[in-house]
């Protein structure tokens, strides 16, 4: 699988190909008593939800691509448009990617970046926003492999999903019905999550056919295309691979995950919020993230922050794990020790060391020198590690938890 | 130094308070014959370059954001512009950062990401484009603190530079006069490159004061800003930091180094392409990149590329070196190991790892058992190596070449 960062801006006979300058549209309507717009399909009622009038125009097409114009003179074939999506920007470097790298079918390129739709109703926290990052990887393989190679995607991005902390039972693999697919699509199924305002899509994953390569590519008709690509005058490029057993050209099929950043991120903050009862009757927030994505992997707290020999040693310790290259690995010294586990629960950090005058060796009824003490944040178990064992128990730690 | 990733598309009173609107254009002329437009102070000559016409305008501004309008609304409050610089995401966001982060003076916050400019003339390879990526560091100082870390800045920018690979000689500190600083600068120090096509703008880095985070706060009367702030009676934030010892708000001042990656990257490929005559009369053309920005670390050539005991062995060497997260390793099976070895100094791949009949074995005479070639890509030099001393001496090298 090959990396590509490609361009945002595309000129507009790219998405007229791809077909996103027909179909690429939600449902307008407008108030003709407030003039407010809304998205058709998100209407809950036949009423305006600005000012409750029922005089409602039809819906018509809004098309969800941005646009604006390159260079000084502002017309018509200076428009160009902002990315939909990320894989218009694979699939036209196509062959750049297979005269520079040569690969062999199946392969895969990915890509993340953002990504713009003009949403007519941007809503739920992060979840429809009009600027995204999106993660795609289009996975070229053989025609008539392409059916084993959905489901083997659609495996492994569960799987992916539930290692970034996502509960299994609130996802949904769902296949999409024949009548909703895309105008690309042969088959799609989308990973739905159970977010807090309800189940929605998480991630798509696209049996999209020879449609892109075969509708941005010329000479159409001595390549073996399917009946969904457009007749294409223009295309200045022939989009496929040679079979080296036989030397005819293949256009590969696609199948393609694709993902948005904002909304995995939603999920996982969603599935790891948490508040708890604790034994005293206090509430406790903790974010459960699952170490390898924690922000902060490890702070280190002296017990007593304005104590010299304490906060030096807990110098030292944070200098020790950065050198490891674990992760994030913070000094903390505002507040009672109380108050800093406390914080560093709401942010998810999943460790905390303390160094306490054992550490300094003033305590050894309490422990020997030269050791700490880790705390769990899911647990609260709390154990006494020398500073070498802290170093590999952290590391452990990360590796097994991106597993 | 904290990073962050904002959003590209901002509403048009971002930039109405960063000067932008006002000031961010080039002097643009029409030629009244073909009606092309050309950058006035790009013409050599006051002729048309494209059809010889001396019937040219006056110049006038024209500003170089990128428009867009967001919303199904096409009216003027829907306008919003792609952003020419990733700072001013860095400067809106600065109350976020403060609140979340705590950071104390001196900090910095550090992006890197797409920024847009209509160019009128894009040219010479990657150096003008109108999308490019951008990265910025916004270094926050105290008022007065401000020369000494300007000066800072550019040494240690300087000396990044020549650590990927760029000569000393062929990079200049430039001192803008007064007269040519932008609107916000008190002083800026440009690094120039000898790029292939004349010495060019390679990275500025400005003094921008209190300019940025003035222009945006409110309650400006009662911060003791500097007099090129603008009165702005709109903005919702005071975007100042507390003084610890007396209470006192600061508006921080802001030193920013801000350099174009696609520029570096022409820079530094353009330092590292090499040709050479070699003692049989050939020519050889070698990518001298140095080894930590490599795309291609090391490859594993088996000596004949049809011997399974050679490729199998190549593969576990492959492996090897792949566990050790040293960046990109690639086992080369194509054409001879003449040709794979010019291949290889034309990407600029810093060492190739040949399997030959002595590793396998087979050839006591010519080295031990489970010993393989180093070649260096810029010495020609070969070294014997046992797989241990391979791992070492590759991580050894990555490590020093980025020192």
């Amino acid at each position: 699988i090959l990396g590509l960062d490609s361009s945002i801006i595309m000129q507009s006979d790219v998405f007229m190909y791809s077909g996103h300058l027909d179909t690429f549209s939600d449902p307008l309507v407008d108030c003709r008593t407030c003039r407010a717009r809304w998205r058709a399909d998100h209407l809950k009622e036949q009423k305006c939800p600005g000012c409750g009038s029922t005089d409602l125009t039809d819906p018509r097409p809004f098309n969800l691509m941005m646009k604006t114009t390159i260079g000084p003179i502002e017309d018509p074939s200076a428009v160009a448009y902002l990315r939909p999506e990320t894989a218009q920007g694979i699939f036209v470097n196509f062959k750049h990617i297979v005269d520079s790298m040569n690969p062999k079918l199946p392969f895969g390129v990915a890509q993340i970046g953002k990504s713009f739709r003009n949403e007519i109703t941007p809503r739920h926290f992060i979840f429809r926003v009009r600027e995204f990052e999106q993660m795609e990887l289009e996975f070229f393989v053989r025609p008539g492999d392409d059916e084993s190679w959905h489901d083997y995607w659609v495996k492994e991005r569960m799987a992916w999903w539930v290692r970034q902390g996502l509960e299994l039972d609130r996802l949904t693999a769902f296949h999409q019905p024949k009548e909703e697919l895309s105008h690309y699509s042969k088959a799609t199924v989308d990973l739905l999550y159970q977010f807090p305002h309800g189940l929605e899509e998480l991630e798509g994953i696209a049996n999209r056919t020879d449609f892109d390569l075969g509708s941005h590519s010329k000479d159409q008709d001595e390549l073996n295309l399917t009946a969904n690509v457009k007749k294409n005058a223009h295309a200045v490029q022939r989009l496929a691979i040679k079979d080296l057993n036989d030397g005819s050209w293949i256009v590969p099929y696609v199948i393609e995950p694709s993902a948005g950043v904002e909304r995995g991120v939603f999920a996982v903050l969603s599935a790891a919020y948490t508040k708890e009862q604790l034994d005293n009757g206090e509430e406790r927030v903790v974010l459960k993230l699952k170490p390898h994505i924690a922000p902060v992997k490890v702070a280190v707290i002296p017990l007593l922050k304005n104590h010299d020999g304490l906060v030096e040693y807990a110098q030292k310790v944070v200098q020790m794990l950065k050198r490891q290259n674990l992760g994030w690995v913070v000094l903390e010294c505002a507040g009672s020790i109380g108050k800093a586990y406390r914080r560093h629960d709401e942010i998810g950090t999943p460790f905390c060391v303390t160094v306490d005058f054992a550490t300094i060796g003033e305590d050894a009824a309490n422990g020997a020198k030269d050791t700490v003490t880790v705390r769990w944040r899911d647990t609260l178990k709390q154990e006494r590690l020398s500073l070498d064992e802290l170093c590999q128990f952290v590391k452990t730690q990360l590796e097994e938890s991106a597993l």
